[in-house]
């Protein structure tokens, strides 16, 4: 059994969101998928504590924006690895109203759907939820979706907690044993951010937000922020 | 509403099989999806009407390999576009028997799961199995899983009809309406696999099968098949 078998699982990256009353929802996860045709019917599964499930029990609707490859770090950092309990997810990103009147959030997408619940399932941890498309739209033809594929192996990104595809640090840590860890100087010592777990290493630096190689953790600018999830230097721990 | 919203959502391919009685079944699905982590549980979309479908109900239990983004086009054709009520399609294919019993296919594959279904629910024209996974692995860490987007439009592959992701190629082509269509001779007479749908333009040639661009369908090799589906030159129609 090699856990990396769930990394050769494929999935994009979304945005759901919904909108019960005056409370907006959202968060990001790679469980979007359609599950028949006649009609377009779309099911995503979505942590039974998280807000947005809470809202969207309520509401009976969902829209979801399918993220772009190149999609903000701040924009993932607040909607994946925050609480909407904690803070206004929507203050700092532009969105329209679908005809559901669920909030669809246009920055760093490339398309999105707007959804009609029909059927809701309990499955443990997390509620699946069925919704009819009701409408359904083109932002940018020529960006490329984030596929959950990039994102962990490009930008270095982890599932949160809550998703369903959350794999424990330590059970990822046992598959790397023939890696032997040769720490010395702080020219070698990688940091891993707390909040995402976006892993710096100055080996290979940070092309995202352009850091060379070569740079220690120390090194980098006091303002430099994850590119993952945009949490600043404080929130980074020595592995 | 931009049709190619659908073409967005990220999917990777899976041959997803299982045993009932000496029976076996098994299907090419888009639609597999991990739904929680604890335990880990998978979702799949099966068309209520496929033999695969009937025999997972019968049975209870499911497994699925992840094709590599090279897997064989007869591989594809057979067990993607036929049906195991007309043909053996295990015959020419190596597998192995999970704990649950089910064959797992390894021809073409980069990793497994091998699943018991705890729940199954009715969505109209599909049916949605919940699987616990009882055991997975890796068969080839370095290979690339493949994925919808590049079956689409590199390989250029289309759902077939019983998939939760068929397009009605009418409402594709809707779409195409900005390309005007000249055709005079055989030297841009595109043809079309009646099987799978792959698209022949004899300006782009076929990389796959190494048929260089500017080759007609007519100078096509008489034993050249669809690169996607292994179908014969006969099973094509001029579009």
């Amino acid at each position: 059994m090699n856990i990396n078998a769930f990394f050769k699982v494929s999935y994009g990256l979304y945005l759901i969101s919904t909108k019960s009353g005056d409370k907006l929802g959202g968060y990001v996860a790679n469980t979007a998928f359609q599950v028949t045709a006649k009609p377009a019917r779309f099911a995503i599964s979505c942590n039974r504590d998280n807000l947005t499930a809470e809202l969207i029990r309520e509401s009976g609707i969902f829209a979801f924006s399918v993220l772009r490859e190149d999609a903000s770090p701040e924009l993932i950092g607040n909607f994946g690895y925050k609480s909407g309990r904690d803070i206004d997810k929507f203050e700092a990103v532009n969105y329209i109203t679908a005809k559901s009147g669920a909030p669809i959030v246009t920055d760093s997408s490339v398309a999105w759907f707007d959804c009609k619940v029909t059927e809701t399932h309990e499955i443990g941890t997390h509620i699946l939820f069925i919704g009819e498309v009701l409408d359904f739209d083109v932002i940018d033809e020529d960006a490329n979706p984030l596929t959950y594929a990039y994102y962990h192996e490009v930008r270095k990104g982890l599932s949160p907690k809550n998703a369903p595809t959350y794999i424990e640090k330590e059970k990822l840590e046992e598959e790397k044993t023939e890696q032997p860890a040769e720490k010395a100087s702080s020219e070698n010592e990688t940091w891993t951010c707390q909040i995402c777990h976006y892993n710096y290493d100055p080996e290979t630096g940070d092309p995202i937000t352009g850091i060379p190689p070569g740079t220690t953790f120390e090194d980098l600018p006091d303002d430099w922020v994850c590119p993952l999830c945009g949490a600043t230097k404080d929130m980074f721990e020595k592995d």
